[in-house]
């Protein structure tokens, strides 16, 4: 295979991970635990949401976060915003690039957001124009490309649909989600075949969650067709085999190691990635659900 | 992809899984989940291992399985030989075919069975001519191909070596064995790139171990490149996140449902899987921990 020689890890624990741990860590664990992301070799960290308190506890201190964690000028720091409430208070934060959602099914943007996809793209767009008009990037992130909760299996191209439009509007990146992690390397190929005649695979993320063990089979079978970026979590924090049927993202030390065995380099260092998932594992108080954390704690005895 | 339309799973949990267990299962248990993992639409059981009771206490008990399981005549039954001892015993109980095994790499080879790879092919090859001879078909491990707990990385013409070996003493398929989990798609490309010139794709099942979470992948990598059998154990049996660490096979539920959603026929089915593997995780006492597993005990609670 002509797979890509490195690819960009986006850690997005802090953000992803941390809003589905139900213990919510204090602010000094959350500035202190990205503190040491910053000095692992990962160059993008998603540090937090600038979401009202109510949507999401765990990360109602967004802005003390974003303010008081120490910047290492090799790392972009991003943070979710979902209107322009939050990009405000994320600008104010000097985060370097700022993220937006929608769901490529209606029920499931319906559900998150209480508005329909059609009535989504306005508020984006002012968004998006806003943090571009401050020399923000911004990334668009697609939820339940794959499968949604409410509706199964979604018409690719709804995705795409929506695809053109954040495109158009100015977006950098799409991260596309399997939110729920039903993806499988058929459903990956038979997307990005089609993608991949309207896109560059420069133009994407891909973000899996590890629900059903597929993850890493599926990132494997995106980078078969060029994609080089993909989101993930240290440890696999937010799903735990601890709290069975939880639903994680791909854990960053487990996906580390696979393109370390692989020959394509992440610029990440093993170790300190290592030791960045034990201060978090400890702050939450349980073991973190990844392979290679498992090991480590087994070595350990 | 060109993948194969069907796959053939075999299972080795009632050998592979339990073997990896501490808690010794009573004989009666283990002919009831034998026996209810004939009725899954799983056409292949490694059921247990003729060796020596002090080597593996929990299959100490193998005539008796073998001698007392329901056979369905639409299920191969298999069972593990190290020699002339054990082929004699499987012999007596009718097993339908036997599995004999060696290292790829000299040091587990000797760690293993206290021979060298070469002390072992005359060994071999009387088990093997002696069941040929009974009209059975045999089928051959290579362990540590993708790398050893002593030596690291081993020689793929190593793996070649015993292949052309075991071919020409007359084995019918060989499994390719991830003893410790450590193989990366890279890898697998690599070999089966080599191994292909030499050999069909028929000719061989691969063996994963999911110890760092890559066995999916490097599952789908293989198919890539035409292989169609594939070992796993129900739920992981062997493996657990509970006693981190621990290296288990790939899980049969797992695997059955990322083929399942990639449309490749398995023959299983999926809820007959989850009641056998309900089954055996009482009586494990402790949760499997295959992806699958976790999901059903989440949602009911």
């Amino acid at each position: 295979m002509n797979w890509p020689k490195s690819v960009t890890i986006k850690e997005v624990g802090p953000r992803d991970g941390l809003q589905n741990e139900k213990l919510i860590l204090s602010t000094s664990d959350k500035i202190a635990w990205i503190d040491r992301l910053s000095y692992t070799g990962l160059t993008y960290l998603e540090i937090t949401s600038f979401v009202h308190p109510k949507w999401i506890p765990q990360l109602a201190d967004a802005v003390e976060v974003a303010q008081n964690i120490n910047r290492n000028p090799s790392v972009t720091y991003a943070a979710l915003v979902p209107n322009m409430k939050g990009l405000e208070s994320a600008l104010s934060c000097s985060v370097d690039e700022v993220s937006v959602f929608i769901s490529a099914s209606e029920t499931h943007n319906k559900q998150n957001i209480n508005k329909t996809i059609s009535e989504t793209f306005p508020i984006l767009q002012e968004v998006i124009a806003a943090a571009i008009n401050e020399g923000k990037t911004v990334r668009g992130y697609i939820s339940t490309v794959f499968g949604c909760p409410y509706e199964g299996d979604v018409d690719y191209n709804q995705a795409f649909r929506i695809c053109e439009k954040l495109f158009t509007m100015g977006i950098s990146e799409i991260s596309l989600g399997d939110t729920i992690g039903v993806a499988s390397p058929r459903q990956v190929e038979d997307f990005l075949n089609q993608a991949l005649k309207l896109y560059q695979p420069q133009s994407f993320a891909m973000h899996f969650h590890d629900t059903r063990g597929m993850a890493l089979a599926n990132i494997v079978k995106a980078l078969d067709y060029g994609i080089s970026t993909f989101d993930s979590s240290l440890g696999g924090l937010g799903g735990c085999p601890y709290a069975p049927g939880a639903s994680g993202n791909v854990a960053t030390d487990d996906l580390v190691h696979m393109f370390e065995k692989m020959n394509i380099h992440t610029g990440v260092n093993e170790g300190a990635l290592v030791d960045s998932a034990l201060f978090v594992q400890k702050k939450i108080n349980k073991p973190l659900p990844s392979h290679r954390m498992a090991m480590y704690s087994h070595s350990k005895g």
